[in-house]
């Protein structure tokens, strides 16, 4: 196709293009545009380079000219202007994610590229706010996808957006290092049962968290808690798996301002909660505080209670207030739905872990953005087709949206602005008015801004109002520039 | 977590994990095995540099021992044995697809990278062959999906392991540069609309395919043919769209030998079907032949059945038989229930573009690989847990797939081996005996060798019966050896 606009000598045409998506993901009433980031750094670095170039001559017809290769390495972005939402915007239907000038033939090789950096980062974002908007504002979310994310670098995406969209940290290293995503995690269910009770650690000894005062062989103290546990449980000291305990006593000593516990490796009531017990209070009685422990199979909400309750009877028994408020974290194949039942009104669970759910979104796992030609030379370019969805609107456009004479978002798409505060849509070298209202259900933490209170769901009227009467909007007839790129690929 | 073991003097214990999954993924009966081949690249070089130990040391506890650094600097894989069952194997719940031994400290590290190069792979090898199977063997079929993957490497192993599952080519030019998938597509509508018919081609001569004879105004030629193929039709020389006859003789002259046309951009009737014929008549007469067109809205089959209709009597009127047979190829959010409508029987469609369904699998977008501990110096381990679906069996396994005395797989569960076929499960160091019979329903191209003869959906009789009563095996007690690395890295 490059060729076929070189050879038709409009390799250098101006061009204009639009990144848009024409149903909110989900079957939700929004979408938060993502992806600019890498799109700007992508198009900053973006040349064929020699290997580049000779696979494509090795695809081509052999009688290629020369002088087309030598028109493909010297490509660059250096004429391309990205104008674009602002990373974390709300998102429309039909409103342009990006709009991408430049020659025809470069902002055309650029579709690929664009539609992947945007979709997913997009997809990811909203779906991540719609999950930070049911669990409310006050749940830690952990992204935990990695292992389940459509390849690596699916994976490290879907840390990056998901924190843009709401979650508080992932547990995808890299993300931390390449991104600054805040990092979390706690053990796995492989290092618990790595321990069978057997091993000796080649440093038993603790000093205390003030670092006053002699050593302490933990595991001893450990076991001294356990017969106490036990007791108040009602259970015998032999019940707890010795390995579970090992591998608890073990982390500890590594973390011990850190010590958390995963509870379910052999079963939650008889072994995981009395070993966590044992260890917390032992630390506990050293001055270092257990930082939580973790469910991963069973009814979780119904377990968090048991164990909210639990810590509170022990609390009081051994008179260890801190105890009471130990986060009780969950995780295991969280939907939506399992997600709404957590987070319900006395719910004792304090961090939840979702995989699959946020990084895959099964509901929806592509966001379907296209790419368009709108206009050409100046003179505006449309796609008929005889399927009316897929036809497209000729000429770049600046969007509005309008808010009723109360500053909201208009409740319905029957709300009727008066005429003055109509015109919305204009359509490069053919101006005309389009009537757009939206309605806003829910935004993530990008559009709140962080700590914000979410307004429920749905609603968000706080965030609707943001702005004089223009939630988000392209101020010039052309729109936000969000990046202009200049001769050298530098931002302007 | 690897602090803790390494705290724990246990960083060095000889330690075995092996990774499965759970249930065959879309509900089907079967997986393909995928991902090896970036397993191996990935254990080749893994290490951990500089500026990765210092972020870990940035988020562990500041008085982290500097020893620790220094063992996380030395790691790699020179002690790790990977068994795999061979790339692109019939998979089945519960039977390791991977089986790593070596530290426990660093084979734990590798179960998350280890997951999330099986688990995608594996899914879209074996999506890709359900595709393949049901468009049967005579269908080409090419991956359009790298626009919406989840994310650039999302593509990439969309586009390399659609093509071992079962899939012609892709779209995706760095899977052609990188992974020497072969690539192939169709001009998009951008090109199409770029033009309006006023453009001057700077060279409209096309010389003859055989070289031989003058030089001819392809453009002319175009219009004289568009003539006939109204008056054949029964339309008005003015209906068909003048940009997209430009933009199709802007292709023909950048690529002659390679001809295809998209024509539902204004209407595939009236404009897209004329100018196509007129433009590859015109280049029929000096000799080259249209390889095809493309559909991507409406109904699909059914126009398809009219064009082919059409290219009958044209080639008929016109005596030019080869354009009877014009490839006729569909795109357009195709998912298995339109895949199977396309390719039934007395269908025109031969080539069907599959981007969306096959890349992100809507139907199920994540396999569940596990990845678990199942011994540990030589002692095996479990995890337990309240929930039975997620209890693993301790031990490493070698797992046998049997046949019945006529050396086809059993027709059913409830087929019942006599004891001395039975044997079929050794867990290490706990011998004992399962029965697992599996039920073939379908394989893609790498099971199936390319071009086999796909027997049928479900069925697959002649591909369960190869190898002697085996399906697939670790013949000696570990497993078949996939990789083993040797002390610099190299596969031994």
């Amino acid at each position: 196709m490059a060729l076929g606009y070189w050879r038709a000598g409009r390799a250098r045409d101006p061009a204009d293009f639009e990144l848009f998506f024409r149903r909110c993901p989900f079957g939700g009433a929004f979408a938060l545009a993502a992806g600019l980031r890498d799109c700007v750094r992508f198009l900053r670095t973006f040349r064929l380079r020699d290997g580049d170039v000779q696979f494509l001559a090795s695809v081509l017809p052999p009688d290629t000219e020369p002088a087309f290769f030598e028109h493909l390495r010297a490509l660059d972005c250096s004429e391309v202007t990205l104008r674009a939402l602002p990373e974390g915007s709300l998102a429309f239907p039909g409103v342009p994610l990006l709009q991408v000038s430049g020659p025809l033939l470069v902002v055309q090789l650029l579709e690929t590229p664009l539609l992947c950096l945007v979709s997913y980062a997009s997809l990811i974002a909203t779906n991540a706010a719609r999950l930070r908007l049911i669990a409310g504002p006050e749940k830690r979310l952990l992204e935990f996808g990695l292992r389940r994310a459509q390849g690596p670098d699916g994976g490290l995406t879907a840390s990056t957006y998901s924190y843009l969209g709401g979650f508080d940290a992932s547990s995808n290293m890299l993300a931390g290092q390449l991104r600054g995503v805040p990092v979390a995690g706690t053990m796995a269910h492989s290092f618990i049962t790595s321990f069978s009770g057997t091993e000796v650690p080649p440093d038993p000894m603790l000093a205390p968290a003030a670092d006053q005062g002699p050593r302490v062989d933990l595991a001893t103290c450990v076991e001294a808690w356990l017969e106490r546990v036990c007791a108040h449980l009602g259970l015998g000291v032999q019940e707890p798996h010795r390995g579970e305990r090992a591998a608890f006593v073990a982390y500890a000593l590594a973390f011990p301002r850190a010590f958390n516990g995963l509870l379910d490796t052999y079963s939650v009531q008889r072994s995981g909660l009395p070993n966590f017990l044992a260890v917390a209070l032992a630390l506990g009685q050293l001055g270092y505080r257990a930082v939580g422990v973790r469910l991963d199979s069973g009814d979780l909400l119904q377990q968090a209670q048991e164990i909210r309750r639990l810590f509170r009877t022990i609390s009081a028994q051994f008179q260890v207030p801190w105890l009471e408020s130990v986060p009780i974290a969950v995780s295991n194949d969280i939907d939506e739905e399992e997600l709404a039942r957590l987070a319900q009104e006395g719910s004792e669970v304090n961090v939840i872990g979702i995989g699959t759910s946020v990084v895959t979104c099964p509901r929806q796992p592509s966001l379907g953005c296209v790419y368009k030609l709108v206009s050409v030379g100046g003179q505006p370019r449309m796609k008929l087709t005889e399927d009316p969805e897929k036809q497209t609107l000729p000429g770049s456009k600046a969007a509005f949206r309008l808010l009723g004479p109360d500053g909201e978002a208009p409740p319905s798409p029957q709300w009727s602005p008066s005429r003055s505060q109509v015109p919305c849509i204009n359509f490069g070298t053919r101006p005309t008015t389009h009537t757009h209202t939206y309605r806003v259900s829910a935004v993530g933490r990008a559009a709140a801004g962080r700590g914000a209170t979410t307004p429920g769901w749905p609603g968000a009227k706080g965030l609707a109002s943001r702005g004089s009467g223009v939630l988000y909007c392209e101020a010039s007839p052309r729109g936000a520039t969000a990046a202009t790129l200049g001769p050298a690929g530098t931002a302007v």
